[in-house]
């Protein structure tokens, strides 16, 4: 039936074109193929492969290991002279921040300025960004604070919760290196834009409700991170509000918010934001030491030990009851760290046009990581502020991170006695000012007008952490965004197409409102790939699509419809459940085609523009054999076009219900 | 640039019509539609709503839950004898293999009379197959033997496993019924067609293993259900094998084996493998009757009370201790119970051509099961082995449930003390027959030949369930899966597009040997909806694209090409990630173009055929803006056509690197 007709039928020019079937490729050649496309998208290996020669093509590999050897040998003064700036601009920022952040994680403050020292080494050789400012940040420094903090008491056992929380950095940068190494990349994907932006604004809502124990001056506070346990220990101490704490805080604060405001307005006077937290503290400093004001009430850093970050390879336990702890926490904020570190990396590189290679931007990390915790430094990444600084600062190469690391080396060296009398109220306020602009308010308005579902995700991490804690925001989060994907690949959309008038194209009839229904003839449209977790669903949706076309052939009194074309030019990919979709549908057409005897010919599904790995797979089930070949066609125009011209080789105007048996034509 | 002069460019016939934009929809409306497209996709109120009138609506309702109104009023005297030899068959069935499945869950040898006499009855009311034979089975029954043992002994404790038994197919039934009110029949969808192959065949060999014990006539054997402790258990006792067990088992095992491969050969003789078992019983009982075997080492089952399901309701607990472990299994089990009874409901639905509604099932089963956890039943969901004999003796309704639950009655009215003399060896035999029929080679092998990750997902059930356990191997199961439907979220296929010569028609390059690239112009085609999942995958990808295009013209001399056009067709849904990855792309592409100063026009981004979900997303989010409405076009062959059009108003024959610097025409 049919066969060999359709040159009549085509009318789209592709004559009598068929859809071809795929050559059979040896198995393990696929198998190759397909790991290529997922694994090596990017295709890593080609800067390698394109030169030629042993030696050349080492040198390729190496260049490609450590990015630092393709910009280091032309590198000029004019280039040092900018890096010079911009390196010594973020350690002005880099000092007070590694400082206060490290508090943050409940860790002596001098892991800060490690921290600042080593990581921006590794990172200088081995990561592809050149205005990623290397350093620890809030949002990951909270988080191991808080999730140490339930087993660990980092003022009762404060050796022990070092030792767990470098233990913690190593997995972390294990664990970041492993997903470059294999090319796992896309895990990080998961955490999408919309997650990331009311994560942070809750992690940095919850960072700033924290610094509220230093800008009351409180001595006791609570160790849960949510709104109302903070609240709660706030208002319940109120007798014990220092009003010299909180009048330098808010003087502080306002300081540096006006710098800021200042900065953004004038992008040329950049470094007065920059310089502002090094300049709070120093003058913040200065003020106690003139007024002694550390024995009214002000607490002080106190006594910061001088010297380079001492070795800390023996500090990691691996066989303590924490090792689970450490693992957990180092998997987290790892993975955390990474999203932001690598966002960062992109949107600067977007900026001046360079690219990133995530996986090895991870492996950047990771061993920057590995490094660290062996240094006694904690978990760094690429922080955004920093970062931002650094590129408006004109930094031209990673060597910005060489300078920043040679200032606090100098630092730890001869200048850390001079932070004895740094107040704490002056980091809150550091602290608050660099979080305040981390709620991204606009960009959630933006994800409400264009995206509710996206909205949702947003606003349940937001939630999630203000409300419960960084981690239950976070779960809630990635599971809201998860859902989204397994309901997206369990509910696809199927569209009935119509004829664009004189043309052969179809279109959608909802979206189109030229398009129009083609008698005896049901165009559908999937798509989504066909799995399992979607074709029961997709053959109730067909089911009801051919209910409704013939409830509507009955109320118009039009002919009958035979065909149904199912269009298979979006469907990726198929299963066994998909196949065996397709041959049910065509079962029950089959019968639902004996009900109307009167009928020429029995209903039959037609396929349109399946793919090479579809017709593979329907071939292989034997589906391909049960619909006939002769059945599939390249374009939904000549499929429909064949079912014409069939259908009017019978007897023309077969009315429902009018027409007597006849017989099959073929 | 470029606008107004698309007539000009296209030549696909469909003229100057222009990609429309879907008019604003407010929000609860469209979230209305797509709730409605994703939790009732086969419109179950359509039938309320054909009638007219209040009290035809209500019948129509009432029609609706229980189908057996349907049915009831045309049931002749001719359905009723069907029925009636139907239903005796399956009960001659269900007698042994209940009292079988009954040891298999540590439960009391009566629970499965009973479990096959309330069941049923609720069932025949509202469920919608007509040939689904209700019962226990043997994978939910092993399952629930093994989840609770953990935690419970049925040895030391009967009462409190039976209570935690009966508690948790309450919870089952809730669960189920939950499922169905809610429409997420869609869950049981994530057990795939290849899961449950492989778990099933994996479970039946862990069936048919545990029975050993009874086949060798061992008094202890192993809790553990995988397959080397059962063997060390079986062949560490070789001196307490009780050859006349092993003898009188292997016997009967070989009936019930012939008995099949004959009802199998010759169809019209099914009810010789249905009454096998109940033959095998009888006869098993006269043996040990007559020789007093039950002194010399075979086991019986002894003491059955008499009387009909005792009202278990006060033995249902919701505060103990074992409060969770019933709520697990009740879920576990429901689910596995549920995937089984539907795709079996569906398969002889499909035979008969009627229409099964899923999620009516399930309220139905959940029904069941809830009733059944009051009157003493445990788990019971659609036996695929009960419901084939129930077809081939030519049922007609759900009335042959009805039959089989009278004769279960007599039964347990009158007939209990018969079983005393029952030898557990033939129940062993009976549930190894049983089994072997489950282990599904044949669908292994079409696997294998049709989608090689599938087999794998076959594969790591059955051995998961074989070497570990049978949470384990559905675990297993599961987790590959969904990993698999998230690696295809996370990695689209992209592909290039080509024409076919003399006509407007775009296909894939590595399909179509006859498609032909377009020159100064790259399309691409995206196969997947646009998420931030894979829109970072994407964006490498298509620079690799962009990359290896630039590639082949610099071999081949050819002009630069200036246009990328991306055909989303494909892409069915598009979030805010999505939308940044187009926005990046368009900037990526723009500096691109600023390096090749000697080009007419800077590079351009070209959509072909966006949906109206994608051209809203896009207009919302102003990226629809920044590449221009004049770059939106309904069809690849108008889109190229543009290009075409627009390079041609140029300069011809610029060869990369000849050119001279042009300024740009618009």
């Amino acid at each position: 039936m049919g066969s060999g007709s359709a040159a009549n039928g085509g009318g789209g020019g592709a004559g009598a074109a068929r859809v071809p079937m795929p050559a059979a490729k040896p198995f393990l050649e696929t198998l190759g193929g397909n790991m290529k496309e997922t694994f090596l998208p990017d295709d890593p290996f080609r800067v390698v492969r394109r030169e030629r020669g042993c030696g050349r093509r080492a040198a390729a590999a190496l260049r490609y290991v450590f990015p630092f050897m393709e910009w280091a040998p032309s590198y000029t003064l004019g280039t040092l002279k900018s890096d010079l700036i911009a390196g010594i601009t973020i350690a002005s920022l880099a000092i007070p921040q590694g400082i206060s952040y490290a508090k943050l994680a409940n860790l002596p403050p001098v892991l800060g300025l490690y921290s600042s020292f080593v990581p921006p080494l590794v990172y200088a050789m081995m990561g592809s960004s050149r205005d990623l400012a290397v350093g620890t940040v809030a949002v990951a420094s909270l988080l191991i604070g808080s999730m140490l903090s339930e087993e660990v008491s980092a003022a009762e056992d404060p050796a022990l919760y070092l030792h767990v929380a470098l233990t913690a950095t190593f997995f972390a940068g294990v664990f970041q290196a492993l997903l470059g190494v294999l090319r796992l990349g896309f895990i990080v994907d998961f955490l999408s834009h919309a997650t990331i932006v009311g994560f942070m604004g809750g992690a940095a809502t919850v960072v700033c409700l924290q610094q509220l124990k230093g800008m009351f001056g409180l001595d006791h506070f609570t160790t849960a991170t949510d709104l109302v346990s903070v609240m709660r220990s706030v208002f319940s101490q109120t007798h014990l509000w220092r009003w010299e704490s909180v009048v330098m805080g808010c003087g502080f604060l306002f300081f540096l918010l006006i710098t800021r405001f200042f900065s953004k307005r004038r992008t040329r006077f950049f470094w007065v934001s920059a310089a502002a937290p090094l300049a709070s503290v120093i003058i913040g400093s200065l003020l106690v030491y003139v007024t002694h004001a550390e024995n009214h009430g002000i607490q002080v850093i106190g006594y910061l030990k001088k010297g380079l970050n001492p070795p800390s390879a023996t500090s990691l336990n691996f066989s303590s009851p924490y090792m689970m702890l450490a693992l957990k926490t180092g998997i987290i904020t790892g993975v955390i760290a990474l999203a932001e570190g690598i966002a960062v990396g992109r949107s600067f590189a977007m900026f001046k046009n360079y690219h990133i290679d995530g996986n090895k931007e991870m492996i950047a990390f990771g061993t920057m990581n590995i490094v660290g915790s062996l240094t006694s430094c904690y978990l760094t990444t690429g922080p955004f502020s920093r970062s931002a600084v650094n590129y408006n600062a004109g930094c031209k190469t990673a060597m910005s991170n060489v300078i920043m690391s040679v200032a606090v080396m100098i630092t730890l060296l001869f200048l850390t006695p001079l932070f004895h009398y740094t107040p704490l109220v002056v980091l809150s306020a550091i602290i608050m000012s660099a979080m305040l602009g981390l709620i991204d308010y606009p960009a959630a308005v933006h994800l409400w007008q264009v995206d509710k579902v996206d909205f949702c995700v947003c606003l349940g991490a937001y939630l999630g952490v203000v409300f419960g804690s960084v981690e239950i925001g976070l779960v809630v989060a990635v599971g809201i965004s998860i859902l989204r994907v397994l309901l997206f690949v369990a509910r696809p959309r199927t569209t009935v197409l119509g004829n664009i008038p004189n043309t052969m194209i179809y279109r959608r009839m909802d979206q189109y409102t030229a398009a129009q229904r083609v008698p005896g003839v049901l165009v559908l449209r999937v798509d989504s790939p066909i799995y399992f977790t979607n074709a029961s669903y997709l053959r109730e949706r067909i089911a009801r699509w051919i209910d409704d076309e013939e409830d509507q052939c009955k109320e118009k009194g039009e002919m009958q419809f035979q065909y149904v074309v199912l269009d298979m030019g979006a469907v990726g990919s198929i299963d066994t459940s998909g196949t065996s979709m397709l041959d049910e549908l065509r079962k029950t057409l089959d019968r639902r085609g004996l009900q109307f005897s009167y009928l020429p010919l029995p209903f039959q599904i037609v396929l349109a523009n399946p793919g090479s790995e579809i017709m593979k797979k329907l071939d292989s089930s034997k589906v391909l054999e049960a619909i006939g070949h002769e059945w599939i066609f390249p374009t939904v125009g000549e499929a429909v076009a064949e079912c014409d011209f069939v259908m009017h080789s019978q007897k023309p105007g077969m009315v429902m219900g009018s027409g007597a048996p006849h017989e099959n034509l073929v």
